[in-house]
């Protein structure tokens, strides 16, 4: 019999990504799946439960060689009771006891948590954080994120919800946010909100070109925002100047309380890369305290949608 | 002879906070000087070196009983080449290595820290932070800074400037900041912040009350903007509630990232109390992340001025 193999999965409201690796934590074999979020938590799981077990018989392996099973999901994970509390991409997810359940199934230890923590855990071990002892990592997609590194160590915060820099409040008067508050970081420099802001551009005549790009305003997202204003379009140049702002000015805040030497960027927006990353240094350079600015690297994630496994992999 | 000793000194811009502690890091004997900034850091070492000696001469004891010397002074202190870069309030302090200065006199290990790191190790070693693991010192006085205690110890951050809370940037297009952005927390919330507006509301004659606390409109400070706000007086109270809603929206932000299980306000500012402290609890209930709000308790500091000595006595 081969040597123990660790399976994680990064689930989230559209797929769901299951990894195995080998005793080195190497990975052996990946699957992705369709995520049957509307079906509910039941249905799910037992999602999760079959991309391992096919995974394993596809390579030949026994649930004997399991010796760990890890999930990273988007949400509200409730460390000390072991509860996953609320994911928002994932309707009726409510105090879902999912360690005990896959422990239970898998007859192995199983440890659950937030993807942003997974993903930031995955680039200090394995991506851009390597040899970074203080990092913060943003997510930057739907909603922002993050993940802390601290001393080494991933840091939860005293109920486990530490690095919810999506809602910071940086408009007190501005858009009401999913969460009920005014003016959250997510609306105004999400993925969502640069796609809402250039579906208005593009539906009120203030960009043709938008218009141009899609079959309908409403079509509009974040992408063809960054894609409008690569071609020069003064609207697209706006919105993304705006969200970068706040964007930018949370980042030196955050660089003025944590002094990190690494924040990491990753998400879909920062597929966009060298101009966000560009503008973002630009504005930490110039007004976060000197000495914090000075010790702080800001980066591109390096592992893609692999972060949040490669994390798991790293925890178990 | 008597067992080991330590001396422990807060160096402020206008007084000197000087103890002798006896092996059980218990305060035997405490002297208060008025800091002579003006004649520059050669002037002040000496300063600092007499009152020690001064101390342990009228206890009738010898250099040779002390068994460590700490430090704790406003500023940037670069923790890993042992040197004071800078002291706000002190000045022509520029690159003091004061570490080895007082190690050498005192021919004992020294140590230096900045002041609002030193404040949070006291309060949570002796102070109302006792039994918390996670914890934000906020001090709120002529400027605005934080210590912060992560997973029970002390956090410095990558090169030493954790905390620069009074840095945060609230307001892009606000008033300018002593560091040369503009607004800067301490802008619009320090002691400094309130006493300019209240001067500003004397001056222009929107306060009759605050005219009649002070012989001249540039007289007044915070104390009597509180005092007003407390009799009633609407241009007081809308200057404290702004700089209230700014403070307490960057709390809302440090417990969203953070996840604390305190928060503890300290410095002049929050000798006016209760009134602040409740004001600023309602605000994070109501704008923090829920299970990040529900986590936290903010409290007022208990230690006084001598929270930055028994810091330094912890941390020796």
């Amino acid at each position: 019999m081969q040597n123990k193999l660790y399976a994680a999965l990064d689930v989230g409201g559209t797929k769901i990504y299951t990894v195995l690796a080998d005793a080195n934590k190497q990975i052996i074999a990946r699957q992705k799946t369709a995520t049957l979020a509307e079906a509910g938590p039941e249905k799910v799981i037992k999602q999760l439960i079959a991309t391992v077990r096919q995974l394993m018989k596809t390579e030949q392996l026994q649930d004997a060689q399991l010796a760990a099973v890890g999930v990273c999901i988007a949400g509200f994970y409730d460390w000390h009771n072991r509860i996953l509390v609320h994911s928002p991409n994932l309707p009726g997810w409510s105090n879902v006891p999912l360690e005990e359940i896959l422990a239970a199934e898998f007859a192995v230890p199983a440890r659950v948590e937030n993807d942003a923590n997974a993903a930031a855990v995955g680039e200090v071990s394995f991506g851009a954080g390597r040899n970074h002892n203080n990092v913060v990592f943003v997510t930057i997609s739907t909603g922002i994120g993050a993940g802390l590194i601290i001393n080494g160590q991933l840091y939860r915060g005293s109920s486990g919800v530490a690095g919810e820099i999506g809602h910071f409040i940086v408009q007190p008067d501005g858009p009401r946010c999913g969460c009920g508050q005014q003016g959250c970081l997510e609306t105004v420099a999400s993925g969502t909100a640069i796609g809402r802001q250039g579906q208005k551009a593009a539906a009120c005549g203030q960009s043709a070109l938008l218009q141009s790009l899609v079959s309908e305003p409403a079509a509009v997202t974040a992408q063809e925002v960054f894609k409008a204003a690569r071609l020069g379009d003064p609207a697209a140049q706006k919105i993304l100047h705006e969200a970068l702002t706040y964007l930018g000015l949370t980042l030196v805040n955050i660089v003025n309380l944590l002094n990190p030497s690494a924040v990491i960027l990753g998400g879909g927006v920062t597929a966009a890369g060298d101009e966000i990353l560009l503008s973002l240094r630009k504005i930490i350079a110039e007004h976060a305290v000197s000495a914090a600015a000075k010790a702080v690297q800001l980066k591109l994630a390096a592992l893609g949608e692999e972060a949040g496994v490669l994390g798991m992999l790293a925890l178990l």
